[in-house]
């Protein structure tokens, strides 16, 4: 970034920005510009449909536990989050085979907040994150400002070694369910090869859930954090009183979820579980943060919680979605399926666009996109390096059936013209 | 901090935290520590008086801005927050000599976000801030993992050079209006050379302004950004576009507020106002920490300004801790005077308290008030070498007068012992 171009040329040199501002790729510039294109059908983001928020429901929720708990809400709160929300998650998110206390949890302002805080406290400017590969935009872009170094965990090839991809690293990042940005599932002997690594090098995990309560077919795998709890049960047996079930979680996996996907994201509210040492590290960095996450919508969040919520929700949610992601890749196979090929994903957000032809840049495809009325997320900026223009992500929750269709034959249409022309 | 003793010793080594996590004093743990001990009075916070808050109106209005503007309320909302309270800041915040545009202004998850974003775009590891000292605790937090260096602006000292104060560093912090810790008023001329410095030497400088809402007797002086967008008109009259009052704010000084003193914290709503350069660079860094505020306490925020009722509580808000501060003042008089000194603040929320005796140590003094059961913050806190034990914070504003009163007892029997006892 330079100074304004437009101050007085007499004007002292302002001091220069910090120096990770100058690495964002302009591919982020060019997709925030677009969400001024009037008519532009949005394919990119990962956002809910707008008509599923219980806006009713919320709406008296609010007014009640304003009414009810005014300190709770209104005042600063303890900065790990409200106790009462803290336990509620904590009897949510345990698993058969451990138990999560209250030292377990931390409340977040959004799951991007939790991202934030993992790299304040566990990156030094050039400290290394292996992350699985393609990465989460929202994650790279958290971590920048802390100048990580990125090795690929690339759990999709058959001879991906969980070991050497953890060894060294600050933290491995995964996406197991639905990963952003390809919607694949991470198999079930992939997860235990990284859960075992992770216990075997003494590397943090961190598995990023937020898609996990988005699942249209088949039955949900375990957890990370599950798996992990039952590993160190198996490989340790009573070696310590923290390896036991009836104490709190200890384990190498940071375990992060959302409201936004299931209830609504205006919330902003996530949350963590982590070993407790790994929780008051997280505190510290949250203190210097935003101090505590907002008491109204954490009064909020537990109240829909506790209401059961996210339950009465679920089924016309993934309904709803089960038939976008069939409308979109109805469309797909259709319009754009003689030159990319694509997995219909089983849950999630988003169908992950593979360009059959090596011609084919997606940065370039999103520019003829936009020009078409259309904006998808070329692989580009999932891509650490920023290198990789084979591929690109597409979601489906957003738009009603006909506009998802609307999208894919105006993207038809830049395809045709891009590959004309070269 | 180090990894947790209680894991099995044959468990692999943890990867080390990022190493500012080792530069946080012991103050700020016995502090946290401190919110525990039952019966205590808390007097080291900045906290509201809880009864202030107008629960039953912003209960209604929660309600009412869920029903009525589901999207912006649940959805995702653009980074910089809602265009309606952007312009609404816009027109509450700008001066006689200037204009504001949407451009100018950045909604914040709390005024703490604020200073992290600053932080993140301004501050490489070594980086120079210079900061008014002593210095605004959280401040100092937000900052830590950067890893600044500091330069201390001694505003007080009638030889304070704020040019030299102000070159080569990264930005000038200062909270002009009842700072914080010290309860004073930055007088008229030195706020007319912090601002001429900060336009002589390019030097962002940033006004924080939590309290400015909080006065108790007098008028209120000029903002440093009333001052600079006079001396621009004046001493570039036409120079430039960008220096006329009908073209939008571009200069050196960004203004940070929040509605937490005023109305309530748990809203998190703070803002900052600054040239369209910066508010773009803070964007890219807010992305990045949590995408958005909540779309919630954002129209809650709205609907709370639109409605007036900032004006509405003002009058019995400041009677009330006027009456507090009067109160606090009298039992420090009558119960400390032997041993500090003070001045009655004109506003805010806090005594400066200065020991005459060189051999008080204000770090001791914390552990023996906590043992008699009050909590005070002590001057080490707020330098940035962590050094200066010779003066402490209290706050007026959470307890009623005979609370208060009792906690400077209390307060006094512990000097007692630990003067008689060294």
């Amino acid at each position: 970034m330079t100074a304004a171009a437009d101050r007085p040329s007499n004007a002292p040199v302002r001091p220069p920005f910090a120096g990770w501002l100058g690495t964002t790729n302009d591919v982020t510039k060019t997709f925030l510009a677009a969400g001024r294109i009037p008519g532009l059908i949005n394919m990119a983001g990962g956002l809910p449909a707008p008509e599923t928020y219980p806006a009713e429901a919320l709406a008296a929720i609010a007014r009640r536990v304003i009414a009810e708990h005014p300190q709770d809400s209104l005042g600063y709160g303890p900065i790990e989050g409200l106790p009462e929300l803290r336990d509620a998650l904590a009897a949510r998110l345990g698993g058969p085979d451990f138990r999560l206390g209250r030292d377990n949890i931390l409340v977040t302002t959004s799951g991007m907040q939790g991202l934030d805080l993992l790299g304040k406290v566990l990156v030094d400017e050039g400290a290394l994150i292996a992350a699985q590969a393609p990465t989460y935009l929202g994650a790279l872009d958290a971590w920048r400002p802390r100048r990580p170094r990125y090795r690929a965990l690339r759990v999709d090839q058959p001879d991906f070694d969980a070991v050497a991809g953890l060894t060294g690293a600050r933290f491995g990042y995964a996406v197991p369910n639905f990963s952003n940005p390809t919607g694949r599932l991470v198999p079930m002997p992939v997860r235990r090869r990284l859960v075992e690594a992770a216990l075997a090098t003494g590397t943090w995990l961190v598995e990023d859930n937020p898609y996990g309560g988005l699942q249209f077919d088949g039955a949900a795998l375990p957890r990370l954090i599950d798996i992990a709890a039952r590993e160190a049960a198996v490989v340790a047996p009573g070696a310590a009183p923290s390896a036991a079930p009836s104490s709190a979680y200890d384990g190498p996996v940071i375990y992060m979820g959302t409201l936004s996907k299931e209830i609504a994201p205006g919330l902003r509210i996530g949350w963590m579980v982590a070993a407790p040492e790994m929780i008051a590290a997280l505190t510290m960095a949250k203190q210097g943060s935003d101090l505590c996450t907002s008491g109204v919508t954490q009064r909020i969040a537990l109240a829909a919680i506790e209401d059961g919520l996210v339950e009465r929700l679920q089924p016309d949610l993934t309904a709803l979605y089960r038939a976008r992601r069939d409308a979109l890749c109805a469309a797909l196979a259709e319009h754009l399926g003689a030159w990319f090929t694509f997995e219909v994903p089983v849950g999630g957000m988003f169908v992950w666009v593979v360009a059959r032809d090596p011609r084919i840049d997606t940065d370039r495809l999103l520019n003829a996109a936009l020009d078409a009325g259309v904006c998808i997320a070329p692989s580009s900026v999932f891509d650490a390096s920023g290198d990789d223009r084979s591929a690109f992500r597409i979601n489906f929750t957003l738009n009603p059936p006909e506009r998802l269709e609307e999208g894919v034959r105006r993207l038809a249409g830049a395809v045709r013209r891009l590959t004309d022309a070269s």
